[in-house]
């Protein structure tokens, strides 16, 4: 039982409880408000977290992560364009990763998702040489609720550009399926249902359409959900003209839109892309940071939830963000559509908010069990500590979660109805072996991929 | 002595030195590098810090702060436009502050920018209801370096509107230009000089041309510098053009240019104003999120660095931004320019850190005391804690900097050669009085202002 809350529930009404009490049974929430009385029976309870009125939220979904990123922070320039980015410096850093620096930057991406209130992600690519047991073991230890997507693709291109990619990051087409198939037999559904394996199709240019073909068929067979990159550049665009369609039209066609398929980016799209989005109920992972910073561009996000399309939230990757904050993800998202569209109404602050929770919910196929602190959903939950000074005064805590505070703020975590960080401590993962292991095997990836 | 750390310069050649040492002498930086052999001295230093490998780098500089605003996040409502927002909520709720509200505002703004790491602020508008006498004791007493403009008018309207100032805000001619000199007297160069005394007419609008001409004269007279909101929003161009000038004209006809001249926002210059700024060494303060919240739009940072402007950074207020963290500023200025250019190379990371440290120290026109790490210059520095999970790995510490920290990574402060924040702990306000002082104040100005 957790007491003395201030609850952002985020549930329809996006109600607040000033003074509330939460309880949590198993991985189950079977009480939200205010609870005067509930100090009597503190007997009652296993354990009893007195929360000296900081915030409760619900924990946050990033749904665009690449967790073989993290270990390339510092390490990639900072000014370059997504493609050269990509081919002079992410691939070949990652085509050299061997399965321990897969697990090591995995690890060390879940620390810093977990200590800034991130409770469930999408890990949008993983390439079979960054090791998915190892990958998915950490998954289940750090206690985090993972979507782990299989790198699939036929074609080592990206938009139209021929042999770009790094000769360590190719996988044939039935080398990346069956490991698919063998990652899902192992680990969909483990840990209580906290780990699902998805699909992840590179993005167009880097699989045939027959391959997208079959992507969608072995998705429907596996009940798998599918994630991709989409209309992230301005060369993405000029590709599909090349091809005489548009990024909505293609990925619909080829069977991959609908409930559970995210598309990240998304910079690019037309007005009717965004219908067939909102129409099928597909979901966009909107970057904020990472299109920034790579000069990608600004998606038009007011006018896809104004279309309504499900717009969620990701941080990307560890060089092109570079952090894994959702909380600070929240307020460039919010403060973008207003800067461009000249109107600070183009997006309030609980609309981001929802993006980073509900929407996310929602994007994952879990509607009815996380995003929003409600009974009957599962215990997925954060304690942001209001002590400091630039969250004072707290009037409106949803405008001092959204515009003010950042990761740092978080106190606590709860994932499936267990504390996984507490007071500040994460509990699951060992965080002084990780960042040594981080500063170790940075320093040996840049020597292995002949970057130092 | 500081030593074993990673020093970031930002000298004229960004130099950076890993396990560096600086050596402070009263109030300067009298050793900078290299020094294996100084751990052997020990003996001879007051007091030794050993950074372990924390990152130091120079103290930042926010040039547009309003310290009587921090009282008001979380009050005033996020989704607002400018005019309406000063109009409805801010000057409101301003209008009727009595001196301990506006010394509790601006303890709560100092203690937040000190634990952010910001060591220098320009205070652009002090109303004389605010009580001056308070706010500078406050600034003495931080330890901090503090330009505090006296808000100077004669009209109570704003760009062409007629009595929108809320009656509480309103301040005559002699009223407000005596105000400043009485100030000017009593506090310029106190705090062995880190207290400087400006004119802060208010914007185009709320100021006759005379009283310009009379500001830029008594400027002249005391030596003092001046600091304006300028071309914020699409209206103030609208009401220049109404007067057939532009933002840059205006205020160069009137003798506001030059030297210790900042102009906040100029999100709508044009290239010509541009010119004229970088021709007579004036200085823009560019406040990114306060910009993107109220829907005002962008700045042209980039181009205005390419035409030589002197563009440092501010956060602006409690309700704008909503929080005073230089680093999160710098962040969010860098992506924006290469955002909005959809080009990575519109702004680096070192161009914008220098932005809010040596082009900073030149609005203020102490470049030659304040803005990099360098013999002979004041030491105001800061040391950054890189042992937190998001700023791992660390093989470039500007990129971490700029795209990974936060103000919550400052550990240690030190202004003009002494600790004012050490391991975390502010040493010269009292934060939990001042915590709690601020949420009194804000429940009852939410009384007495009529807004509960």
């Amino acid at each position: 039982m957790i007491r003395d809350a201030y609850i952002l529930t985020l549930n329809a009404r996006n109600d607040i409880f000033e003074k509330g009490s939460v309880i949590v049974e198993d991985d189950k929430i079977n009480f939200v408000g205010k609870a005067e009385r509930i100090k009597e029976k503190d007997g009652a309870f296993e354990k009893v977290i007195d929360a000296g009125s900081n915030i409760i939220m619900p924990g946050l979904i990033d749904t665009h992560v690449h967790l073989a990123q993290a270990l390339l922070r510092s390490i990639v320039p900072d000014d370059v364009r997504l493609i050269e980015w990509l081919k002079n410096w992410v691939w070949p850093l990652q085509g050299s990763f061997d399965k321990e620096d897969g697990q090591v930057s995995a690890q060390l991406c879940m620390l810093e998702m977990l200590r800034s209130g991130t409770t469930a992600f999408v890990e949008s690519l993983l390439h079979t040489r960054y090791g998915f047991d190892g990958i998915a073991g950490v998954a289940l230890k750090s206690g985090m609720r993972a979507v782990l997507s299989k790198a699939v693709m036929d074609i080592p291109g990206y938009a139209g550009q021929k042999d770009v990619i790094h000769p360590g990051m190719v996988e044939d087409r039935d080398e990346s399926l069956n490991e698919f198939k063998r990652m899902h037999a192992k680990w969909n559904g483990a840990g209580a249902g906290r780990i699902q394996v998805w699909l992840g199709p590179r993005t167009p240019g880097a699989c045939s359409e027959s391959l997208y073909r079959t992507v969608a068929q072995i998705a429907r067979e596996y009940t798998a959900g599918v994630t991709m990159h989409l209309a992230e550049v301005k060369e993405d665009l000029e590709y599909f003209s090349s091809l005489k369609t548009s990024p909505g039209e293609f990925v619909n066609r080829l069977g991959l839109t609908g409930s559970r398929r995210i598309f990240a980016h998304c910079v690019w799209l037309s007005e009717d892309d965004m219908r067939v989005f909102a129409k099928t109920g597909t979901s966009v992972a909107h970057c904020p940071s990472s299109n920034m910073k790579l000069g990608s561009g600004i998606a038009p996000v007011s006018e896809m939830l104004r279309l309504g399309v499900n717009v969620c939230l990701g941080c990307d990757g560890g060089p092109s963000n570079d952090d894994y904050d959702m909380i600070r993800e929240v307020k460039l998202a919010v403060l973008l559509q207003k800067g461009i569209n000249l109107n600070p109404n183009a997006l309030t602050a609980v609309e981001a908010l929802r993006m980073a929770t509900v929407n996310g919910a929602k994007a994952l196929g879990l509607e009815n069990q996380i995003g929003s602190i409600e009974v009957g959903k599962k215990a997925d939950l954060i304690i942001v500590d209001p002590r400091r000074p630039h969250l004072f005064p707290n009037i409106n805590p949803i405008s001092n979660i959204v515009y003010s505070a950042t990761g740092a703020d978080v106190r606590s975590v709860m994932i499936d109805g267990k504390l996984v960080m507490e007071d500040n401590q994460v509990l699951t993962l060992d965080e002084d072996s990780i960042l040594k292991a981080a500063s170790d095997k940075a320093e040996k990836l840049l020597h292995k991929s002949g970057k130092r």
